[in-house]
């Protein structure tokens, strides 16, 4: 049977996008955030979701630019310090002996140790309510080269991603593989 | 090594949102999208970007409503077909043998046999290119009763939902609990 728990934001995964960008004196700052994903394939973009309150919000409209470094589960200790203090107090690289890397391709920096990373230019925003919503158009992504699989893909068994659960706000590691895209549907069902 | 790959849809985890509509006639349908998440707090927010050739994408701006059902993994089959035939072609419940349930907030299906239900009132669409995004403000979650933890939060472990890979396009269930949020990072590395 079905509870109704209200109006909420739960949804199941969300991802811990840690956003990357430079402030007017030109410091690299870094915040995790679950509020994104991916919102167009052409041309490919990517939605971060962000508080005005935040350091993150003011450096991202001043740059247009932003990245989004994507953690290996043995950064989730630092993935959860960088949302919760900001970079108006700390320097988030520094306490946690992270390296910033400056994108060749946007004026923003990113975790160097990550695995993948997503650079962005800021194309739209949307004023929804605590959170203003941000489009960022991929201008390019970078992956650690032994991370690919033979394909050439990010390969999410050696990347080794978090995961974000609201609600218990609790982090969880990738799972076992659970069956091929537009395959095992068709197996099961046909075309239609 | 970093190697680029150049502009692409990559990002870990993305989700397995499965988006109900009615169509003119008061039919169900579904269909898996995976660019989409919680988008604002408050008012709870959760966005889904659309093609505009998916039958959805005009059953949502009809009704102006929409459910996303979140899958357990046991469903994997089910959720790639959802995302592969179209429902001008297929009555997806019916080939599927699941349970359009009519949602008593909004005027939307959503899946009965699904564990976590989130009920969705358009607000904003934002047109980015090939996808359009839409935001949808969250009328109610609800969840499987056996599905909560103590507190009553929709439990990660106990509903098994299924994460996307975009690139090796591939499904994964969640994995090892990696820790609470807001905890492990003070842990680490204190408040700053």
């Amino acid at each position: 049977m079905k509870m109704s728990l209200g109006p909420g934001t739960i949804l199941l995964p969300t991802p811990t996008l840690v956003v990357g960008t430079y402030d007017d004196a030109g410091r690299p700052n870094v915040m995790t955030a679950a509020w994104g994903g991916i919102c167009c394939s052409v041309p490919p973009c990517v939605s971060v979701s962000l508080r005005k309150a935040t350091y993150t919000y003011g450096n991202l409209l001043a740059q247009q630019a932003f990245t989004i470094s994507i953690p290996s589960r043995i950064f989730v200790r630092e993935v959860d310090y960088f949302g919760i203090v900001s970079g108006r107090d700390v320097d988030k690289f520094a306490a946690t002996d992270l390296t910033p890397v400056h994108s060749d391709v946007v004026n923003a920096p990113y975790v160097g140790e990550f695995p993948l990373v997503v650079e962005c230019s800021l194309i739209h925003q949307l004023e929804i309510g605590l959170h203003t919503l941000f489009v960022g158009e991929v201008m390019d992504v970078k992956v650690e080269a032994e991370c690919r699989d033979s394909r050439g893909n990010p390969d999410p068994e050696k990347i080794q991603a978090c995961i974000y659960a609201p609600g218990v706000t609790t982090y969880y590691a990738f799972g076992e593989n659970l069956g091929r895209g537009f395959e095992i549907g068709r197996e099961a069902y046909g075309r239609g």
